[in-house]
């Protein structure tokens, strides 16, 4: 690849927010990427440029070119990779091994909590003919129980862990996004500031840091120009 | 907690993966536990005994009482937390960190995108008085989908890292037996032997593993004694 850039990024210019999460990681530790935004409906992320990458056929995607083309995808794993071997001055990530391990365990609560229960919903909600009220429900539900976790941690401490904002905190911000979005096509039970103040509040800091502000632009840009 | 073993482990005896599947890695190291065999049925991994360890109310949680009580939850974290500190020998885990991180890309490929769908198949197979056929086959279909990815690379190698069995490959084991045992309730497409000849064999290999027998043993006799 002649871009002349230390990382490729396969990911998507549409709202799906595991590519973004990437992005944000990248724009936090200043490193320069080319994103290659792969078109979902022409199925590019299934298509064998992506996939001799990455055989889920999924984004996101990075090559590091100067680490030998060494190639990842899952987005968390992405980001892991990115702070153990780029992040040597910890401005997003902890140092001591057990932090680390609970700054892991909260990369593995979104991977599996949060990303595809809040996925779900936007699955039935936009992308099937019928709709089935009793599985919006559920997924509904489900969101509103992982806010509830959310708050009974934060509402005693400012981040999820070591004091301070890391990539455990930075990985939630683009599916709550997607959450919020969702609340203006069905009506939700609740009201995040209201109902789930310390999320709401952590939620508010983590969007104005400069990085999170500029790759949400860029995603926003691409949103506008499609409408 | 005055049981002298290192490790509690808050699991349940029912069929739910995540517990087995850490239960199966402190097996695989020799490591002595002892399990709190959760009662879903009186939602105790939602009761204050778990909750004050673990904010999400979902099993595994683990504590190292030979490391200041250290509690970690979330299986594959248990199970990063498990490799990077015990398994010093590299008996199930590798050792040079890209193949470190493509190991841990595997965990998260088994945490947000099998775990979770063959989970919702289940939910939507047994849980739900109403049946909903468009619902069961999208995630019958997602069951498919995730057994071809891993046949595509497995039809090339034999062990998903490292050239031997790791945590990668262990971590999948049960949620395949989870896909198979939903097999019985309702027609699947296809057969893994014929369909995913890779994938089959790696199960069968995963499966006579002693530490794999030894604990689906203990699962399958919790079994027996319910019916």
């Amino acid at each position: 690849m002649s871009h002349g850039k230390q990382f490729t990024l396969f990911t998507t210019s549409g709202g799906a927010p595991n590519g973004w999460k990437v992005a944000i990681v990248l724009e936090e530790l200043g490193l320069v990427y080319e994103p290659i935004y792969l078109d979902f409906y022409k199925a590019e992320q299934k298509g064998p440029e992506h996939t001799k990458y990455n055989p889920n056929g999924r984004i996101p995607t990075l090559i590091d070119h100067a680490n030998n083309d060494f190639v990842v995808w899952e987005s968390n794993a992405i980001i892991s990779y990115l702070i153990d071997k780029y992040d040597t001055e910890h401005k997003i990530s902890v140092t001591k091994f057990e932090e680390k391990i609970t700054q892991l365990q909260w990369l593995f609560f979104q991977a599996s909590g949060q990303g595809p229960y809040f996925g779900q919903l936007g699955f039935f909600l936009f992308h099937t003919q019928e709709k089935l009220p009793s599985v919006i429900e559920r997924y509904k539900n489900e969101i509103i129980r992982v806010f509830g976790v959310l708050d009974s941690v934060l509402s005693k401490q400012k981040w999820l862990v070591g004091g301070k904002c890391t990539v455990a905190d930075l990985v939630f911000v683009t599916y709550n996004e997607a959450a919020l979005f969702m609340g203006k096509s069905i009506e939700y039970d609740f009201d995040l500031e209201n109902n789930f103040p310390a999320v709401h509040k952590w939620h508010t800091a983590i969007l104005s840091r400069p990085a999170v502000k500029n790759v949400l632009a860029v995603r926003d840009s691409f949103a506008t120009a499609a409408n």
